[in-house]
């Protein structure tokens, strides 16, 4: 059954959010994903969140960009947390957005993540989803170990290697 | 019949709000003023949009603060005009709520005046109106008039009594 | 008969104040576009201002970037109502052109719209006319109907072909 | 059990993060309250985030000020989600708190509320759980059942006793 | 003969406006007072800024606040050299003011001084006059002096009864 | 003699402030550029502001970027009047450099223009002279002239092509 | 023999520089500690930097407001380490005073510490001299462990006593 | 020995902390350099500052990005002086990472440099060592006469091939 929604106000925040669904695969949690934009069809928008809860969905991630209204109109909606996706954009560089989304009334929070941080929502829903599920759990301790063990070997090859030869090495 | 429709998304914002109301009766503009919160009631939000254009309302103010969804959702529901108002905020002075309104996406506009700025919303849609209404250009033409006497009135005490004496009398 | 006038300061800011005039063109609204600068010209800009209702005009649609006063001094002229359009600006991105424009002084607003927003500017026009024109209002409506379609169908393709596919195409 | 562990940089934080508690109160669920600080007990907060899932909690909340990493630190130490609340500061007003929390790297996210934000965090936290609660989830329906009649019945007064004597009663 | 105008856009801003009046009568430089609104007499202040050279005045200083368009203006008409003084707003503490006086385009410059520096823009004016009457240069030498010493005195008591009983005095 | 000296903090700040130079020779105003620095060469720039006024400059232009000093620590130890030009940076694109220079305290003031303003920088110089030189401010009229005619052939151009044509032949 | 010095722009800033001073007494490290502007004693500050190194001093703090730029200019003179304290200002709120003193170009860094934090840059200070000293950096650790009992007492008695009671005792 | 570490929160930030090394080596000081992830590697960084101080180090230099918590945290662990780089970003520009590092609480400070300056930090390292080695303090000042006679050169370069020649050498 399908757990964690994703949608985006825009099909160009597709390449930002497809880092969410990724996530997803990564760790095996059944997702979807979709375009619905809360100016443009706003009833689609309020059907979509109204349901979601009872369609078996356990969170809804939600990316938009300058006037963000998306995440925090699918908030209001429904009862599910909502992780919120600050999209950057090309004249406040996503300043508008992230204020848009996480500047929310009491009452109605979203869950908001950094600046275009499509793989950070989807991690923080399989957390939220890992705290009811051990073997979630066990995978993301799995994950964080593999982040630190890359971390440790360019610490190695930098060491051993030296700075000068690392750069010219990634270029 | 009601011309303007002044929606605000908490009563905190009334303070500020009322200046659009005072305009309006100014002016001796038909309006109406309500509290409808896009987080705590997006139905009736959704409602009052839809109706409004067939209830012969020409032009919808909108205030809100924070992530400042009315203004934006409102206009993607009607198609009449919608002035926003960013209410000042205790942590960001409102600058969450101007980037919130006026930063809309292509599609759907929000007209947006400066942070608290009631009153200028309620000369906004005094002029929309006024450009069809020669009676009400005249009201506005006055307006103005008095304005650039006030001023002049200013101007001249200043320069009567200087700086100094004109400081002293204010206080 | 002309209903909507668009200037900005600069033919530097065509690229974006053009979007304004397609809209005109889209929605069957007659319209002049001009360069008019409240720095390098001011008399013309006064003379522009002050005449436009009396030649017919509904609203104005003025773009300016940096310190950009052309909005602001010609909403102080005219009793028309003013869009003002924020360009992005190099230094700053169009924060310097939005105060400039938004945080009018009370008594003189613009319409502010979001930074290099011309179609916006356009689509407020539009709406603002419609206000008082049922066959307008009909078009807007359609538009509207038109965006919510477009979003549909990507919603639907991006579910049909999913994500990878679906930004294989895009580029 | 303890579901929810409250904790934040400085005693000086508890004003906003009381909020957090209250609404465990309302909701009924369990939780836990301390102070815990990242830079002067960094041995403390290694170990709470490092037992925090063993323990049986489910959503950490996470508060601090000015360079805040007691939200970070602590999401990076734990598989748990960690809810960030942005403390807002004398300086900054809260932007230097809310950079630190939401700009999280890939990999480790925090889900941040608004500056000052502590009932939203505490309502987040309930949302974690309640998709995963029935009860609770229709707990959360009928709180915001109510926040929705409340703005109904301030909306029916200021409809019926209109704003100059609805302000004078608030005074 | 008057030397130097003094205008701002609204007797709000006189506390600050006036410093730059003190600094005239301690050099002992004449001058003139006045209120303009570029927005609300903006005959006025065409009418002043045209006139301004001719009239044998050297400098004008013009504060204003907000969307401050009364420097620029005022720079765009006349060729004598504009001082302009950002006013601190509310809601955004003069950074809209600053912003909309010192980013003008190219072609009309607008010397900017300090958010509320009254003073400074009344130093300035007396050093662009300086730079032709060396009477007025060794009184800006003198005054430099002057401040010189009364840091040296604040240094010498500072060392002389340590910080805390310097504190002491001062409350 | 040379009338206005030119200064910068680096030889990287060249292509905008040679545009500084370029007005002084289009006005045949005598000048003098080069390169000093606050922080590389703080005593060639205390012996050329102590020396400035003697040699019989009348004004001097600096400009630097990030925490710019050179405008004034050249404005505290000249009596000149000092015109400072921020700068833009590579993170902060010149908001550092505008606050470092605009933000000076009581006494000191900068004559500060826009962000990578050289040309207007060098037209405030020619104001400043020309307020004491009736041949001078005649050339300033006169550009000014030509500023407006070049506006008014770009909108004849522009109405007369329309916007597609014109933005074709820009290309 | 004196190892710190501590200078401020204006006696104005001693409220927060004082907090240096107390560090100083609190850690047994001979300080000295005097107002000298950069802008209206340049001449002095220059003297004060050039010579601190041969007088024995290790470190100099230096704090400033708006247009800072003591801290920057004392670490062009001397070649000891400078560290340098916004001050926060009344417009800007010491953004200005962050900007001015810690983008400095490359070739002369400041060690900024945070705006108004007097007493993180007395800590700085004795721990670069606690670098070559243990008995001082036994000091530093002990003056850590302090801190972490004091929050672990503060931890212990909200939990003790919860956080109703707390903050009722904090009243 | 080792005097200075070089730490930095992921490769990615390797081509500005390559500037303090190249710092190292130019001056002669022992250093190392290493990538160790505040978030990813915590426990990792725990220990190295936890044993940097008897490892005989006397500085850090630690340089991240974002929430940049690496400056910050290892200062809360070691007791020697820390220098924390703001790594620029690409939404925020660093303002983040700069926030992040310099805002720390009263007790735990980090010396801050400028966004991207790796070179000022590894010279601050520098300027540290040398207030206690005079041979150090030489190649200080030896340096500081290079960067003065570098800026001499240009500026004698300047006046005179003119500025055109020598932006066309630069090309």
């Amino acid at each position: 059954m399908v757990k964690v929604g994703i949608i985006m106000g825009s099909d160009s925040d597709l390449p930002v959010m497809q880092d969410a669904a990724k996530v997803m695969e990564q760790f095996g949690v059944e997702y979807e994903i979709s375009v619905i934009s809360a100016h443009r069809t706003p009833k689609a928008m309020y059907e979509y969140a109204e349901a979601a809860a009872n369609r078996g969905l356990k969170v809804i991630i939600a990316g938009a960009g300058g006037a963000a209204h998306l995440p925090g109109m699918t908030a209001a909606i429904t009862t599910l947390p909502v992780i919120g996706v600050p999209i950057k954009t090309r004249a406040l560089s996503g300043v508008d957005s992230l204020y848009s989304i996480v500047q929310m009334p009491a009452g109605i929070p979203v869950a908001t993540v950094a600046i275009n941080a499509g793989k950070n929502a989807g991690l923080l829903a399989v957390q939220m989803l890992a705290a009811f599920d051990t073997e979630l759990a066990k995978k993301i301790s799995d994950f964080r170990l593999s982040m630190k063990q890359e971390v440790e070997e360019k610490a190695e090859k930098l060491s051993s290697i030296g700075y000068a030869e690392y750069l010219a090495e990634k270029e």
